[in-house]
């Protein structure tokens, strides 16, 4: 929190090397200069260290390549979600370096210093019911990789046919926290949660149709889920799932 | 349709028995006058043979007693359901021989000529997740019962604690029809579905709190399940899941 | 279920061909990796001589192309709902034998060991108010038959003009199932349920405009429904409805 | 609209009795006053010679009283709507003469000045689904009677038994003017829109349970109606359709 | 009704010209096709005498043309409605003598025995608040020339200017039927209906934005005008307000 | 802010009264505990000079009544609203000299320091619909009297009548700023705002029934109000409205 | 509102100029045809000196275009919101010296006698949470520009980094009115209206995914806001704040 | 997970001890009823050690009591939840030694065997926005103290006064796990989230009014907070935010 630059402006003062007035005037920023909460819209509260996430949907190609340039050239570590085809085309073209998921929407690029995270508890495991709920899982994983937390995905146990699993239990008894990405009625959640101690994170998702209303039948299920320990993130929100199994899985 | 009658009258224009003009006036109301469909309300559903169904929930105690003892020197079956304390204390008072389920908000009493079903496929079983849905679930086998049809209860199997469901799944895999009541996130009703092959009708219910909405998420969440194969009704509606699970249910 | 390769299990064990701590392995596992349940998502509940079934929904043409010449080439029958005109458009390239109806957005390919249910109870009446809602009806009427389950049409019968439904009573009378599919504000299930003692399921379609709410109004309606003995499944499903009619059209 | 006053004034101007500045406060505020709109609140539309209305909902009994007596003083009819049990016990009391009917939660008392209107053009029909429904269609019948239009009732002819709506056509075809009450899912309204060609409005009523949304599920159902020729007027609001049709029953 | 056919029939029997199997064959039908209730679809509830509505939504192009085209070879009045650009060229380039709408999204082609209703109570007025909802004011219009029922137009008359309103009284009280179009808050409904005695039917219409809920908010603050007398219709069914004025406006 | 502090501290460390580490320590929380934002819950917003309001609705009546106590104690005007009735008879009999209006569930007693605000642009115009609203209406005026407002009332005043509106213009055109109360469909407001230059703030309010939905249709109606210059708070918030009139009467 | 026009008429008729049934006759319409309020569309409120607003969201580019010129030919400031993209394209071409801002929709021309208004209390100030916002902040800045009514931008304070919000403290303090656009939870109006004295009007934008009720939820959450002060428009309404902000400003 | 009990099966087989088919039997529940699960209803997901929960809101006062006499006796520890307050009357009546809540509306009585967890990461903290969230917020905290895990309140510290949660950074700084009760607009959790890198908990509670919707506007609120990092429970379940939070603190 830089409580340095304080001191030593206090210490200055003390030496009389500027005058009372003019430390005034430095102090009255300074506190929230150098916070350095990092945020500057929902995807900036990676804390440094951690690169700068570019939230792209309201964004042009053009700006999103703009920051993305900008950022390597400072060396940081690039990462950017929600990409629209023309911001990835766009991105494979002026971005060299670049990798693209286009299932996932978004692309990365990391930096020399990008280095994995030392100080987890484990791996977050990341189920998903169906392929349809595929690309908001695939944005959680990359979220975490890019986060420096391991992971491991376990794709296509639907609770329709519940022995996939159950047949899987070990792998979720190891986990540190574990993810559930589910569409349509949301079940998968409250019987994942229903098997393991670590805490669930739900990412409803939007793959429906009829009264799904857009995710809000997942959401609500999830939110009434008669398991404990499980909480729950907004409709599709991968990324923001995926920042809160780090939290969750930091030592 | 009883096109007799229109044969009939045909010839005796033919005869000159009768003009056109007056055939004419049988003719306008004819099919409709015969048709001879028995329902009156949404309980009337119920066949001849079946008893006459009252439905209390917007009926004073004393029109309750009043109905019932009229079916009653009918020797027809009597059969009330939701109904208030109130109502069953009147008919505990004023009918002889009434057998009421206050859990459950009815009362019954079976006439000498009330008999089960014989073309039945075999048992309906009703499952429900928990305590908190038993006057539901009660409603439904009481209706079940009254039907004819034999049925069996599952009590206490959410999905919470999958292994305990999967230990009955003998139970399910023999019934013919089964019942899935459950409130909360309704996933109980999914989780069956995948289990079996007959038919699975789900009755969302009203408990819970919060965004429960009533009992809409648990019915949204049976709508929107991954397997298939369930059908479902309206929210804590056990007694017309107990009237589609015998029609399933005749041979 | 396969208890037998647990009791052949036991008997090695009892023979002291395998010793304790190895049966327990072996033991681990078994119950689930046998139990057989064949769902994959939410089409994959159809058993075993059953067809799998491709939900296009969510796929590229690509995806449910090489998902079904996979199929042909273990002589598997194919069938895929859901699926965009782009999807339809490479199957009919790729798929040699494929039919394809495109207003109900499927195709099929049965292989030669497809044959009709023999087990049935009769026959699955498939009624529609509108031809605004056909495609849904087609949908039901093709996985009916897909599912071997013999279905005839009733299109066009709505209550606006009841007295056509009335003409066609007989053939309501004589259906083991029937399956009305009904936008607009859904009154044709209630009135056919009134008129019949089979089960009746309601598919709502999302065909209507203003405060339709996308098929949640005829949803709500026949949830609702006076009738006993209707229940329902979800705006537009009409393989799902099939689905159930099949599992009740079973003896 | 009493013009009369308004003429008399400028009479007077022109005659010379008031000036001109005197006459042009008294003009201030006269188009108003004399307008003859006549609402207060939304059951003061009633016009002249029609009595005023008392929405009794958020008023105390000792105001409902306070004004029936000052209306009653001024030899106008007394007509007070959604009233209380304990206003109507204060009305029985306080009110000689009040007429009261408890289950339509009304009161009313005819001055001598009370008569039938004249220019109707023939019998409101009121049509109610079932008795859940008859505190709905008891408002709507009396509101017809003190606004001097005469009306019939059909009650308990709800869809689940369409029979009995059919063999009531001619009833139907000879009214000028058709109100359907119908709770549950409202199915009634759309088939009798359907068999005749007056003007139909549908009363959707908040009796129901589960997913029947207060009354809502009936409202939407009979919007998205699909026989054109149906208005609709608010959930419950018997009045609503009452005076809505005896405008259109005015030739 | 052309319960002429059917007195002919009984007459040829009478005159023993055709036998009486015969004729009950003929018969089988007859009552249905000759009851007049004509309606297919919720367009089709337009009486004989009135033209074939067609309701092109859910249509081809190709079907729409071909339905005209033969409505067309029967000397009969052509009327489509909710018709797609593509519609309207197809019907331009195939339909010799149609007019079309572009604006209100419609044609028709008025047959040589159309001709306006004789028995009308009066004329229909259409008010509107603003341009953005003259599509379906014209809807509106055209429908009630089509059904032969005179109407006129009072356009932008907004709440947001009530003087302007205010300044057509005349017009408002001279009309028997008003048919008020509104989208945003929908309160022209209101004001208007307190200005007059003679029925008021609200169109809400989906034009807005934010919070509008495609029209769901003029919708509800119809139902809930405090001014007796409206009745209103869904959204944007300017048809269906044209059919219920005609019905109306009929002596 | 109190910047003096800060200022003093540093002048301590030029004049080496106190050392660096020591003035950190200090300097740490001072900038927010000098901060003097005044609120504590949603009433507490009100600055200095005004009073501390209690918000009753969670609070038992013993609790009110000892915060009332204590504030009276320090000379303080307190200021009570949504007491229940219970509250309202603890603080009459608790708390000599408190004034208070149970229509508006409300309480005050103003200290010896209490006086009208000077700085003020006008008067605060409360306008309401129909007595029905009253209690809202009456909220509204005791805050703005309270926070030292000047303000009148309009009652009475629905669109149902227009006229009666019309005849106030006057009173409308003098306002500084207008609160609108109204409860049904809310028409009110977008009429007056039609009429006035001056900010209107809407306070739709709970009062109807049916599709009232508790107040959301006259909120969505106000907030899609097609005259511009009309802002809105929460359903039933008289409370709110008032201290947003007072921010806007403010010179 | 030109009381003149009605003395003069009065004093015609003492004079025995013209008669009392002819000055009647000119009575009747008088005051509303003189009321001169300007609206008509939802955007016309503006006053006289104020140019005409085009709401071009239901226009075509030809009319919104025909328009703009006619009202350059009368020296009017020329002001279009929500104008599509082809609409600018059209303006560009056609309409000599108009300025275009793409970003907000909307397009402008001052006319030579456009001046900024001179009786405003200060500065108003538009906050917007993220770059996601600034198409409804940038049509804010722009309407007030047009009203005349000067106004500062700060963009991208969002809460998630609260320290930069607080950093502007004293711009948020020295403001007359302040502007909260915000989508996602809408918490940053809340924030702010806790900060300062002023009114402060919220603007929930549409932007944000999942659950986010397209706009629904930023809005609920700023009229639940905890903190007094703070009145909403609708969803996306730029345009309106900036008027009522206007009205606020208006000494 | 008592394998043991399977080992020493298998064992018993090996020795010969039992016959495999008598084995078999055994095994035929064993591996379910020893899993462990444990859960019963949506509390009883509390593992071993920890004591069973009782959910009391849909169970009669004498059904809670049974259960925890019943309990008790087996030197279990006692933990009610959603207890009325009929049945805290009854527990404290006949549960010596139990502690109750009243405001929380639960009751415990902790085992001479309960003790602290030992692997905790930390403090829980747990914030509130006022004093109408502290019954949710004790049962979290209450909750938390049950299973062992240390907690911390910090009430009262709502965002219409930022500078009061500001001032108290380093509390929230030092929680391992942040849980955030929050009713009103919910945007405390916004705030507390993008101050922190630990995991944080929202539960929304329902207190409010108005368009509040019973708690789910600050549940919507919190699921699209710009800040990432917060995960959501159900309205009003602090008991499921708290066993959340023991997931996430366990090391």
């Amino acid at each position: 929190m830089d409580s340095g630059k304080i001191a030593a402006l206090l210490k200055s003062v003390y030496e009389r090397e500027i005058e009372p007035g003019e430390a005034m005037e430095s102090l009255k920023d300074l506190p929230f200069k150098d916070m350095g909460f990092a945020c500057i819209d929902h995807h900036r509260v990676l804390r440094k260290g951690f690169p700068e996430v570019i939230f792209c949907q309201n964004k042009t190609p053009e700006q999103v390549v703009s920051i993305a340039v900008s950022q390597i050239s400072q060396e940081e570590t690039v990462f950017g979600t929600r990409a629209s085809k023309d911001t990835l085309d766009q991105v494979e073209k002026n971005i060299p370096g670049a990798e693209i998921d286009r299932e996932a929407s978004l692309f990365w690029r990391k930096s020399r210093f990008w280095e994995p995270k030392e100080n987890t508890k484990g791996t977050v495991l990341v189920c998903s019911a169906g392929t349809a709920d595929s690309a908001v899982a695939r944005e959680t994983v990359r979220t975490l990789d890019i986060l420096g937390h391991p992971s491991e995905e376990l794709f296509d146990v639907g609770v329709a046919g519940i022995h996939r699993l159950l047949a899987r239990r070990e792998l979720l008894l190891q986990a540190s926290v574990i993810i559930v990405v589910a569409g349509m009625e949301g079940a998968l959640a409250s019987v994942v949660t229903g098997l393991v101690a670590c805490p669930v994170i739900g990412v409803p998702t939007s793959v429906g149709y009829g009264s799904h209303l857009n995710g809000l039948v997942p959401l609500f299920s999830m939110l009434n889920c008669c398991s404990s320990g499980l909480t729950v993130v907004n409709v599709d929100n991968g990324f923001g799932a995926a920042c809160a199994a780090a939290a969750m899985n930091t030592k």
